[in-house]
């Protein structure tokens, strides 16, 4: 593959695209991960659904799939996390990606077994204890990203530059990005490369169910809401099961009354098993800008096409 | 002063900078306006926080101090919109801005009386509706901005393509938007413009109470929220006052629970008055990155300056 020498997220990953595809719960096994990977960009399985063998399975298969580099996001609130630090290690899986949870207890470990670490954010504060921490670089995802997001709400607009001026490592954008156009602006920003997850949803090799991606192309603006802010803050497509979130929520809900709602496996009902009416809808606010269901590699091709078109349009502005 | 000619907004307005000083109760009189009339960008009256006379003096004081074009901000739900009308008419007023209502009825008057309007929106649906009501341009405001804000909570990253996408008049973004950064950010996502509030409150010529301003200046990431969603959604400062809307708005508040503790005169006491405590602050989310206050004229170079700059570096993204 051709690496783009003059990115340092590219440099860093050994990537041609500075293009992260974000890992999501269901929906980011190896199919998604390598045909991204393949396709020149980062590839990523999201093991937050997965158990450690199944994981295990997923990274034998990506390798089978791409010679390229690809990821592994561990959300650092894991259930099995040692056994998932072994099955990492064995496999050198070559990048790490963590979120939802403080990077200083296992950024080493992976560090010393020569995995890259990147860690996810939602503030400039808990940017700069990931860099103390010892990660490469940081994704700076803002409120309108999908699934699970920070209490501050700081947009991406606004948290990109925060995060650029305060850490001296590579930074990512992450939450609303879905277009060239979008990629462009957080580049102007200061971010170094992009993540992108709610657009990989509706690819042909994601394993989200037929039903959700159908949910998502209907989807318009104002159709996610952030909820659950007592408990753990979600971004959900609007459903049924989002409704009765809702209305326990407008009542003044305790956490526990939200778990209790929440029960087992409402993520896999609505995104695996693709229950559009009972089940957890997990997508970002560009779900309204998402029309069509297309081969993953056509997402990082026709992103980084319309990226670089944008450019050329910016500099009619120079003077 | 010279107008570029090269920009769609600043050929409508017929200014140099294709920037708009968010018009902003208790913050932007006359003083504010003309200087940034001034600077070459679009000063902005905010009529939402005046009785008529002092709207008509506000106007005439501004005609005074600059000889360049100006605009009146009108909240579309303001109590005496006949009188206010009138004046706008008799003052020739040449820009007006309409927000926080329907543009259908007055769009009309104000263009048959050689009125050029700009709408507020925070979707695509409003934005086609403010075109098809003769609106010369529509303002894409996003979650991030301060004061009263749209339902659907988009953000600014996200709203402007959708808007861009959806009208065939110029769109102008806001809402994030603090630095020359953002401003490229902003028309790299298809906008001919940036409007900017939050910013502007902290410099010499707003009306702001420095105690307001100092409590900006020292606000971090976070320390803004989108509050009373179930009767007006405002964004605020964090203080005292906030805290009293979260405790009711925690345990399920209605409307009229909301009214009554708002009460009247909360933004005046807050952001005019100076009771940082008690009052309404209303300011945006890159309240976070706001560190000086400076004059009107210096917020506009300093942003047109780095717009340029940042230009400038995408370049070297351009393969």
């Amino acid at each position: 593959m051709q690496i783009n020498t003059q990115n340092a997220i590219c440099r860093l990953l050994q990537i041609n695209f500075p293009i992260i595809q974000g890992g999501m719960v269901w929906v980011s096994g190896w199919k998604l991960a390598s045909a991204v990977s393949n396709a020149g960009a980062l590839g990523v399985i999201g093991a937050g659904s997965m158990h450690p063998d199944n994981l295990r399975h997923h990274i034998q298969s990506c390798k089978q799939t791409t010679q390229n580099p690809y990821a592994v996001n561990i959300p650092l609130l894991y259930p099995e996390m040692d056994a998932l630090i072994e099955i990492i290690i064995q496999e050198k899986v070559p990048i790490v990606i963590t979120s939802a949870g403080s990077p200083a207890k296992y950024t080493a470990i992976f560090k010393a077994n020569g995995c890259k670490v990147l860690h996810v954010v939602s503030s400039a504060a808990f940017a700069k204890k990931a860099e103390a921490a010892g990660v490469d670089a940081v994704i700076a995802e803002g409120f309108e990203a999908g699934g699970h997001n920070g209490r501050e709400e700081t947009t991406t607009l606004v948290l990109v530059p925060l995060v650029v001026a305060s850490v001296n490592i590579p930074v990512v954008a992450a939450g609303g990005i879905g277009s060239g156009a979008q990629m462009a602006a957080a580049i102007a920003l200061g971010a170094q490369g992009v993540q992108m997850g709610s657009k990989f949803i509706c690819t042909h090799e994601a394993s989200a169910h037929r039903n959700f991606q159908e949910k998502i192309l209907q989807a318009g603006e104002g159709e996610t809401q952030l909820c659950m802010k007592n408990y753990v803050p979600v971004r959900l497509l609007k459903n049924a099961f989002y409704q009765q979130v809702q209305t326990l929520e407008n009542t003044g809900a305790t956490k526990e009354q939200l778990v209790q709602l929440l029960g087992k496996g409402r993520a896999k009902k609505g995104m695996f098993l693709g229950d559009v009416v009972e089940g957890e809808l997990e997508v970002g606010q560009i779900a309204a800008s998402i029309q069509n269901i297309v081969p993953a590699a056509k997402v990082v091709q026709d992103t980084w096409q319309e990226f670089q078109q944008t450019l050329h349009k910016l500099t009619n502005h120079l003077l």
